[in-house]
């Protein structure tokens, strides 16, 4: 039996997929600070237009230029893995199979939205982008993108990361990127905040307001910001993850797929394995999408569906999402690529409707799995990751307590090489679960009273 | 034109090739204390009897058992990649190709001897194994061998690396080794070097005298040692590699390769991909074999070829082989994994023979290679694998200087994420390139005086 199938080049996707033209209740616009509808004409400033027309496309279909296949190529199609060893461990009646997105140069998903992103900005004439990163996936994605590109890259890292994380920031620098600590001098909002707080570790709220204040007071008009989660023309860029693993099903015969997994930050990776399926899903079919968080920010399954800020500073437009409050400051867990207070409104609105189940979980359970799938099937997970192996590992064992042949599909979404200290946490038995805070997200959530209430309407199908 | 060419789990090669069959002069047999030839049985206490008669078995193929293919499938067969954004950048007539093992595990080619070795022992009844690592890629393939077939493991881990890497240690650790820092005081090995250094960095050759101790004096009979390169089973066990890149080659119609290129510090990621090439100029093809070193160890370009300890302690037989002697200190180049004394007796008797062209290099311009590699295709190089890579990039010029459509296959041997250091000493313009240590080096040749003297005889042909 075979562990991987592979996909030749010339069987790539050539289209994404775009699940806002399937959405049985249409997604709701982004709003300004005036409560109104923003305008493209709005966001020109801080991403280039052509960005900005994907972003409020309702085709269900969108042509990947052949200078992204070009790009793609590096490490796409990904292989499709069967985890059979996991599987005999379990002794589960399940067949588990997993996209490993690991194989990209940076070690995640996030390059096939950054190689996209990068070329329609240099399409557009762009000379240099501007981005945030937290732990430093997005920005070592982006940092490559720009070097394959011949773009001039600068990513704002949160402090805490700069200092804890280096090797993430000798990647970005090895691809050619200049990366500063956030909050910065280079900046009217870092100079602020610098100036309040010395000491702060910072925040992603804060490296955002650093980056699009970067992008957009360049008056040369050749910078543009970029972002690597919750926008839709992000989640349509990775729907390759989930065509590409249909074709692949399909080469080994296998015809359905009973439930789908991907961990859920921003929700990029979870999107682009997951919204071709949701297709199958609206057409009628019976699957089983979950999005896994962690409970100690429990968007999907604590949060209400509002419009909130995607940013801690505000500049950001009102998106409609599973929000916790644009103030919430989730418990310092390991995963912080899942440490976001929103979620992408495409996949919100699709929990609105009923077509997933999401699921929260503790740290300590997914460590528990990724350590269990290191030693069977050998690779090592990002702490993101994790979240997926357990929901992934339940189950397998609520198919084998069932007696049932599920097929299993998830997005392996990064390997975890340069984020080891959780592990070393576990192994040496200091990881802990955090009590959910619920007196600070009750406050959090308060304090969205005022903002705009986007439409609770759904079709009642799900 | 295709990047990648996948090859399917049902083609992966089902036999190893041995040079030893085909080598124009007989390998030399290693010697013991006494300067006679060893027996099986001396070996016995650190090899399972199983991988003692693969040391010295002269057949031409050796079948891979199930039970090892069903551990590589984890990630081989590995791609092969066409080098087409170098070649465009290098604007060479020349056609690049290289196989990608950076897609294992650990992140390179070490696990394809690391879990065949762990499956030989295992199925002698070994329930331990132990080892030493320098920088940690031997150690971290065999912890993750090790894992997957449910054996102890144990790492000794020169002190400096331990120190410096903790990542690597945290990758041994989740995969559950054990790894301690060497020399430690778990050894009389290692007791007796702290009493007498206690602030000694340690040494490889500390390092494989502490594990060799630790193997040999477990009453139980169940731990062995496990030696990463060098050796001729370990060369065997790799040859996986060439074997894959002709099944590739030919899958897309390249009938001819002219230039054949790895790294070598022991020779295992060399001799896995050339030796099946190696084979084939020995039948008449007119190819150049190019194993690179760092000038700083220039073992193939300056050293004797003679007979000459593996370790420091003197604790292995001797081997005959191309060296500097055993107590060769290199200068503190990044690529750890080439600071090695000595090289495979393989693939020094087949230098000895004339069928390779042995190339030296400075760190410098390797590191301005992986730049480059690194802003096209676009992966950052393991900075052994960069001397590759420069030595790749200086034959594609050459190519375009001759007008020539070469095609040129490399060994791309691993990624260097946990390696980033020396990335940081040239981005900040402190890589430096040493002097040969020309004195020393000549002193340490010279301790080789009263070791016995293999035969130099070649048969003329090339």
């Amino acid at each position: 039996m075979a562990v991987k199938v592979f996909l030749d080049e010339k069987d790539i996707p050539r289209q994404w997929y775009n699940l806002a033209a399937d959405l049985p209740t249409p997604l709701q616009p982004p709003l300004g600070p005036d409560g109104k509808p923003i305008t493209p004409d709005m966001l020109a400033p801080v991403f280039p237009m052509n960005l900005i027309e994907q972003e409020v496309c309702t085709d269900r279909w969108v042509d990947i230029p052949e200078g992204i296949l070009d790009l793609l190529y590096r490490w796409r199609p990904s292989p499709l893995y069967r985890a059979k060893y996991l599987e005999e461990v379990l002794d589960t009646p399940a067949r588990i199979y997993y996209k490993n997105e690991g194989v990209s140069p940076p070690g995640s998903h996030k390059p096939n939205t950054a190689v996209a992103q990068a070329w329609y900005n240099k399409e557009f004439g762009i000379k240099r982008l501007v981005t945030e990163t937290g732990a430093g996936q997005w920005g070592s994605a982006l940092a490559f993108s720009c070097a394959i590109l011949g773009l001039e890259c600068k990513v704002y890292m949160v402090r805490i990361s700069f200092d804890q994380k280096p090797f993430r920031r000798l990647m970005m620098e090895t691809w050619g990127a200049n990366c500063v600590a956030s909050p910065s001098s280079e900046t009217n909002a870092g100079r602020t905040i610098l100036q309040e707080m010395p000491d702060t570790p910072g925040s992603l709220g804060i490296a955002i307001s650093e980056a699009i204040e970067a992008a957009v007071s360049d008056t040369t008009g050749q910078t543009r910001y970029a972002l690597g989660s919750v926008l839709n023309h992000v989640m349509l860029h990775q729907t390759i993850i989930g065509l590409e693993a249909k074709k692949q099903l399909e080469k080994i015969g296998e015809k359905k797929v009973d439930v789908v997994v991907g961990c859920a930050g921003g929700g990029s990776n979870f999107a682009g394995l997951s919204f071709p399926f949701v297709a199958d899903k609206i057409a009628g079919a019976q699957i089983k999408i979950i999005p896994v968080e962690p409970t100690s920010c429990p968007t999907m399954t604590r949060a209400p569906f509002s419009y909130d800020h995607g940013d801690t500073a505000k500049m950001t437009p009102l998106l409609p999402m599973h929000s916790l409050g644009h103030g919430f400051v989730p418990p310092p867990i390991h995963a912080g690529g899942l440490r976001y207070h929103g979620m992408a409104p495409l996949v919100s609105q699709a929990i609105v409707e009923g077509l997933m189940e999401p699921l929260a979980l503790h740290q300590v359970e997914c460590y528990e799995a990724a350590i269990q799938w290191a030693k069977t099937e050998g690779f090592i997970s990002a702490p993101e990751t994790s979240h997926a192996i357990a929901a992934v590992i339940r189950e397998a064992k609520q198919a084998k307590e069932e007696g049932k042949e599920k097929v299993i599909l998830f997005n392996w979404s990064g390997h975890g090489l340069m984020d080891l200290t959780g592990y070393q946490a576990f192994l040496e038995g200091k990881l802990v679960d955090y009590p959910l805070p619920d007196e600070e997200m009750q406050k959090s959530i308060a304090s969205m009273d005022g903002l705009p209430k986007p439409s609770t309407a759904k079709s009642g199908k799900w």
